[in-house]
């Protein structure tokens, strides 16, 4: 059995620091590496991918709306000609900085509002496809499991890498449970770890119902941004270890 | 005899326009692109790119201080750790949209104060150096004839093309005059045309003070920020096509 | 008879310039000026500032969403709090560069993206209103003639002067035109001086359909983005001169 | 006898937060408050200014280069025109934020490389100096004890406050031991505290050789961006507070 477990680092800011990058990339073996639209300064960047380089974590490009204020969590309208090409950018950039680091990009995750826009809205997710083909085509695209993107990714000739949540509550249906209701987010490290587990094994996750949904997920999403986060992320890497899943990235 | 002209491009903003992109490369064989540090939207560079590569110019990143609201212009003390990296990701970005338009980034040319700086600052130059030698030691780097970054950046192993000013004036030492003195620019069309001429026929140039100054120079760059100066760069193009000079990039 | 001319100003930045405002201001009554969220530098805006009080033009804070990139015309989701304190930053900041040019801002005029969102959306309509009552209630708003946003405004204690636009066709209902439909946007400057005239004087409009819809408006939109558009606004200003509609802002 | 003891707070930009606010304005007396061209986003400032509002803490503008990706640390080569526009405007966005808090902004201290900057260079000294003049020449310019800028500010009209550094270490000519060098940075709590208290009653400073140096400040500057720093300045307070030292503004 295998999994991979995947974060977002890379995510200070000049003066500004956020999340233990050294730390995570203990634990995961894929990191989404901002590029410079939601956060990231270059030096940083750069800094976060020659630690990954270092342990040997694959690394992925975290793209994001051009909105550093607002952390690329704010949707914004943004015209088909400037998606694709901001997304092709930020990619380009990272891979530069991977090139000088002396590792790859090997797939291109979407940030915050971006990410969650895609995961629903066609427009949109045609760009960040059509953004992916005309760079390299060869790059991973990953996305919410269960999320129409997932289909139209692979119909336009993508190889798609769908992911579920450590700390997230699902539907019965297998959507996240929103922010904004109950049992939206989980805390506990030892149940955080036993669901995981059992996505792992049987892909399914209990739903805020009780009932057992399937949720096909090659990665499972962990955080790093707070000290809870990260102990939250360690639990879960040595439970995965206990029990003889092996951490590892899709991408080899 | 051979001479490339180079132009610096991409330079719209967003909602701002800025020179003449379609025209300049109907006459220039190199395209200076700027990598949004100092100008550049990602869809406009894209834009440019793909005319670019229409007409068979060739690309050149240019890199820049972080600054739009100074347009690169303003000397920035920036540490070599940002600098190297800020290089860095504006190479890669520039190479990622290249890829996308069909095309490729052959050489490096610094833009505005970092040109300026790096022309004689050993700290900054070696930052630019290390940063170019990061990510693609075959790119070649565009400096200033005459300027001791030619030899650092060739010592350190990169190939260098030294560029001259069409429209600026030369002191006796073969500088440019700075352009706080009397003959810093040159605004005679078909002087202008006669003084590259020589420079291309002869490789040299006559200076302020009436005196012929070696200048070793493999391209020439024309602006195109105004329509004088596309005029200027037109009418140098079509003196050269009547001399017999061919207007071809050094990257081939 | 009177009616205000309004026009968008200081919306140059850095190295790029837009509109042509020396012209303008000469034809309008009212000046919108750029806070620096959607385009403005500083000692752009304080340029500007300086122009309007020479000629006694009033002056109105441009506030907009915080997106250069897409100069404030790509609608952005913002949160309130955000939105709420970035309206008071940037009519502060005007008021700080008026003060400095010995004139005050009056009134406050939302751009773009902004601009018709708050128009019918009460959220956001709502950020914006206790915006400008925290800063200075004495503050005018300008809003969309016909819009929900006036009365929301008024509601809340405020001040507000409708706005027509000179180059846009209206509904039958009263509304702007779509840009994606025909008749969206009028080119001929003797008809929009007329029509604009049969608005100063009869408070009515020429729908797309032919017929007459009354729009209360006290102040005329104008852009000057153009040359073309430049001459529209002349003409509508000759227009008025020789039929003896007085051209004044309502903020005397 | 009377000490004023100054921070700069407000440094958190959207996502990424500094420093411990809430603590600072519970030991000093005045707040230097970011402006957003260093650190600081609308909302942030906004809840900072409330804060300071509540525990009856001075305002003053930290007013710095606009450099976000620096922190406002490098040096840059600002135009004049540019630098008192951009000043003037900080001040401006200040205000209006504090007039939405019910504060003033009482002084005006630059930031980072501005601060240092001013300190000895007459040019952009004097570009800081018109600004402050042009928007509020009653605002009072804080300033490095022992600077040129304090005689030149005066001569220029302003009101000037001279303020020393808690935990740096000072020359027996006054001025502050460079960074690179030994003794440049104090880090024990009762040491930093018994300086400053024979600095409040005596105007003066052990200097790094062991003699005693005149140093006139009617403020000093205390640190809030780490738990070490925090810990500083809540010693120095309580000692002034059991010796009698009266911790008050010098803007009453």
């Amino acid at each position: 059995m295998k999994m991979d477990l995947n974060s977002d680092l890379g995510e200070s800011f000049g003066a500004w620091s956020m999340g233990d990058d050294a730390a995570m990339l203990d634990i995961v073996s894929s990191a989404n590496v901002a590029c410079g639209f939601h956060a990231g300064d270059a030096a940083g960047i750069l800094s976060t991918l020659k630690a990954a380089k270092a342990r040997g974590v694959v690394v992925g490009a975290h793209v994001a709306y051009r909105d550093l204020a607002g952390f690329g969590r704010r949707n914004m309208d943004v015209a088909s000609s400037d998606l694709v090409a901001d997304v092709i950018y930020q990619i380009g950039a990272l891979q530069g900085l991977a090139a000088a680091a002396g590792t790859r990009v090997k797939y291109v995750k979407p940030h915050g509002a971006l990410y969650n826009t895609i995961a629903q809205d066609k427009r949109q997710a045609t760009d960040v496809i059509n953004a992916i083909k005309a760079i390299d085509p060869s790059l991973v695209l990953m996305a919410l499991a269960g999320a129409p993107l997932i289909d139209w990714a692979r119909d336009a000739g993508l190889t798609v890498v769908a992911e579920a949540f450590a700390d997230r509550g699902y539907t019965p249906q297998g959507a996240l449970v929103s922010r904004r209701e109950p049992g939206a987010v989980l805390h506990d490290e030892a149940l955080i770890a036993q669901r995981m587990l059992t996505l792992a094994r049987e892909g399914r996750i209990e739903a805020v119902d009780g009932s057992m949904v399937h949720v096909q997920a090659d990665s499972i999403c962990v955080h790093g941004d707070s000290p809870g986060a990260v102990a939250i992320a360690r639990a879960l890497r040595q439970r995965f270890e206990q029990e003889g899943v092996q951490i590892t990235s899709f991408a080899g």
